[in-house]
């Protein structure tokens, strides 16, 4: 049985809002059935009996209610009370039409140490729940008291050994401890219930906290989520591919987007585990264009003319410019919009009808066309944050270029051979989405997180890039959703060019009265300090605005414009020996700077 | 040298913004000096010079310029090296005008092992400092390469052996990794050159993860300060005490309440540490009353009268009614308001006077008395949410309440006695300072810190009370800043009265058609499996919306009503045997409640 074979399941508990909200949301995205959690049945005022007629109505199975907790390896009388409060669940779980309950491994008190005990009081609970036609699946909690790995409940579910009891696993509390998946593979499938899906950022923490507050979903953190289902699947395991995620994010964020976040997620694991049936990503050759949603502000073709772009092209029915330099293409669109901003990103792909139909079986938002009769048919589609994608085949005089009207207009280069990257601020709730979604869409790769200190507050950032880097993007995002005192502009935006030689760069710029942005002497001062740069270079630098970092790599020299239309900016590029980076270190600055010279 | 007579000094990394907006924050708060942190310095466009300038116009002194990294215990090289980097930096602090520069111990991959060359290393860069005025403060990072405890730093310190070298200790630091302080005392005091105070709360992870995102100030974490700055103030050390804290909301807060916070937090540890002249607070004996502004909404006038309180007076000369049962009073403000909300809590005290004394030592904003000529004069400062605090003194008859008209009317009480607490949900960026404020202006005792999953996402939860649970208030906040998705009402607030018998107080107000909120079955559901409650009893609590909650102490009986004015709602609680929590387990059913009973 492939990947894809298997139930697509969400737990409620990965989703924002009430019940109501979660099943909505959770069938809108295209899941074959949930994890009912208690609490969010608890909290509802539809009764199990209605909850059941709703999932039915939505086409949504009800795959497991969870959990039921701190039942075995108890003294007698506190047995008596857990079967009590065991038959209440199976009563309500009866009423929901389920047959599958959790039973996580125990934290309480009240238990003892005693495997033989906790087997004879599961197998007394899989006789109670066989009698209703249910079953119970028995996870290992990390934190369990005494049975924390999956090889233990593995060993008190075989000694208990009742055809209604069986193991849940869940990859959060396998690989948050280290456990070895190899072993998963020595379990007969038929005692494998139900599967549990998440991952999670490596963090040196509390291992409750680190689940309570910092799962993600498979694809956006640091487990070899592939390594483990395979081990699952290899065992013949028929159920459900679950996940069972939440975080501070996650647990606030709109339940809508939030949950095809989690369906892409699967999707690109099917996807690594093989035989989806979804195309690969084709290759990508490289950006055909960035498009800048100018609101009719001149500023923009103004910049873009002392950075030495030509006005090569005007769009045949819409308000749209194509300024050009080297390989870097730039459409400013100068109709009504809701914001400046970097409004579409261009991508040429080696084949972009196979490039758009892989973005549909993603779960991108398919963007519709519009086009005059004779214009190119491009395909795009809408990126968490907005921002248009469009696959794109440039080639010399042909394709969507055919679209604008040649202008005569010639500009004088500064040296500009591309796109080096185009930077993407992320709304609060889209960051770890946004990476997924660019990696499973258009193939790119995440770089690592990257955590900074800015003047407004803590910012993460991560890259993500095909393998031949000629799309890169970065995306940045506060760590805490910001509030009244951060800066008007929450999302800047910028493009970056690259260059052969930033200083000759910023020279010509200077020379040409372009908005370079000012870089306080202080900086200077502390690049003397910590890199001891040649005096001559260090002073070319200062005059001219040219920020300097170096890595491993290489070196970084990078020049930026001050905000144009409030919120977007452009950033020259010199990458010396194959820096790799993005001047992430000298971000502070720029900020700050920024913040100077708004407006 | 008694603590109050240190400078008090604030790192300008405690505060968002730029340099500019943090050390003006800095001053308004009252501290004597700062912590220049080399990045604000870096980002800033006021060269040095001028920064030294800002500095003495404000009163500020730049107590120390930090940090100087990865120094000590290098090859030649690399010695050379970090000498020539650390003659740059003394030139900025020499522009600066400042003496004391950081240092913290390497982590560096270059440094090797060796104390001695460690000591001879700082011991050539003290006499380097020294020939410019200046001095080095070593500090021993808790996540250092080499040297990660005091203990060490002082060895390496006292090897070196240089007037110009001592050493910098950081509370965070020290009790991290839980350092004794005790042995801070065998250090002469002249070779103590710098304190830098910082609290966190108890968490089990990774220090420098901790650190970097998880600072308080003094009082708003689980340290023990005063014992920790005891023992340095003991040496008959004569530094300042200065405030190193960060952390994800700080980072991107207004920095004028920030500052305040802080300056609050040393009041709060200098009166821990004795003899400060602030007034200790005086005894509180209850809740003189709750005010509501209701913008003129009638449902909060039929709600009470529905709980049974009667209207028994009338504001000589504002639109504010006075409810009242037992000792429970409502006033009801009927001025326009830009908001509906609980704007002022009246507490009873021993002594209004010294109460208004000490909340202004206390820096809480004094707000303008507004009375006719023959009204009490009652003291009042703003808590930081905004909500008045009055300082009352009620008495039959006398006090604040001659300033209403006795109106005739009677109600048929329900046998509410009184206020049993106040819940205030907390703007995000105001919890920690909000808990500090009720400690420090009125002498509440903090409770342990909640945190819960509700619909909308992580809630954190903490009360205040004093020490007799006259006055009891819960802060509430989400652990990530809300957007859009969230309920319309980001701060819902509420009233809870104390009855002796809920359910019949419950039933009372079915009768009376109080808008109850309806609390749905599958909670009763769950209530019995969790508790096996009676039968008949169950049947009550279901029939009347009551919930239930049992701990160790006891077990609590409430009811709500349905939001009014689309904000704010009432509780009753009955507390059964010493029951001394506040539901919380309860809190995301009510929260998803007043969800669909919203409007």
């Amino acid at each position: 049985m492939r990947a894809h074979d298997h139930r697509r399941v969400i737990a409620t508990v990965c989703l924002s809002g009430t019940l109501e909200d979660k099943l909505t949301a959770a069938a809108a995205a295209g899941f074959d059935g949930v994890e009912l959690f208690e609490n969010d049945l608890i909290a509802s005022a539809m009764p199990p009996e209605q909850v059941r007629e709703r999932c039915a109505e939505l086409g949504l199975g009800i795959d497991l209610y969870q959990p039921f907790r701190d039942f075995e390896a108890v003294p007698p009388d506190v047995l008596a009370d857990n079967l009590r409060r065991a038959e209440r669940k199976f009563d309500v779980v009866e009423r929901l039409g389920a047959t599958t309950v959790l039973v996580c491994s125990t934290v309480s008190p009240d238990a003892v140490d005693d495997d033989e005990l906790a087997a004879e009081q599961l197998r007394a609970l899989a006789e109670r729940a066989a009698a209703r036609g249910m079953r119970v699946a028995y996870e290992a909690l990390a934190w369990g008291r005494f049975v924390n790995t999956y090889e233990h409940s593995w060993r008190i579910v075989r000694r208990a050994d009742h055809p209604a009891l069986g193991l849940c696993l869940d990859s959060f509390h396998v690989l948050s401890r280290g456990g070895d998946p190899a072993l998963i593979r020595t379990i007969p499938a038929d005692k494998l219930f139900f599967l549990q899906l998440a991952d999670a950022p490596e963090l040196d923490m509390d291992v409750l906290q680190w689940s309570r507050h910092h799962r993600l979903f498979p694809g956006q953190g640091s487990f070899d989520l592939p390594a483990f289902t395979a081990a699952v699947l290899d065992t013949g395991y028929t159920g459900p591919l679950s996940l069972e995620v939440f975080n501070d994010v996650f647990r606030q964020a709109d339940p809508g987007p939030a949950a095809i976040d989690a369906r892409r997620s699967l999707h690109l694991l099917e996807e690594q585990l093989g035989g989806t049936g979804i195309a690969p990503a084709p290759e990508l050759t490289g950006y055909a264009f960035a498009e800048l949603a100018t609101a009719g502000a001149p500023e923009f073709a103004e910049a873009l003319a002392a950075l030495g772009f030509a006005r090569t092209g005007r769009h045949r029915s819409k308000p749209v410019e194509l300024w050009q330099q080297g390989e870097a293409r730039v459409l400013l669109n100068a109709a009504p919009a809701a914001e400046v901003a970097i409004a579409a990103l261009g991508v040429d792909t080696a084949d972009p009808a196979r490039s758009a139909e892989r973005a549909g079986s993603m779960l991108a938002p398919i963007l519709p066309r519009e086009r005059g009769a004779d214009e190119a048919g491009l395909s795009s589609v809408a990126a968490p944050d907005g921002t248009a994608v469009f696959f794109c085949r440039t080639e010399d005089g042909g394709g969507w270029t055919q679209d604008f009207q040649a202008a005569a207009e010639e500009g004088e280069g500064i040296g500009i051979s591309g796109i080096d990257h185009v930077a993407l601020t992320q709304p609060f709730d889209h960051f770890d989405e946004a990476a997924l979604f660019y990696r499973s869409v258009l193939g790119l790769r995440p770089g690592a997180l990257v955590e900074y200190a800015a003047p407004f507050g803590m910012v993460r950032s991560r890259s993500v890039q095909d393998r031949s880097g000629a799309v890169r993007l970065t995306l940045d995002g506060a760590l805490v959703r910001r509030g009244r005192w951060a800066p008007a502009v929450p999302h800047p935006q910028h493009v970056a060019f690259a260059v052969d030689d930033a200083v000759a760069a910023a020279r010509a710029l200077r020379r040409r009265g372009a908005p370079v942005l000012p870089i306080p002497d202080n900086y200077y001062d502390d690049l003397d300090a910590r890199f001891g740069l040649a005096p001559d270079f260090l002073a070319e630098l200062r005059e001219n605005s040219v920020l300097y970092d170096r890595d491993d790599s290489g070196a970084l020299l990078h020049v930026f414009t001050r905000l144009l239309g409030g919120r977007v900016y452009f950033e020259l590029v010199q990458r010396v020996d194959g820096y790799r980076g993005f001047g992430v270190a000298n971000a502070p600055v720029r900020m700050a700077a920024h913040r100077r010279h708004r407006g």
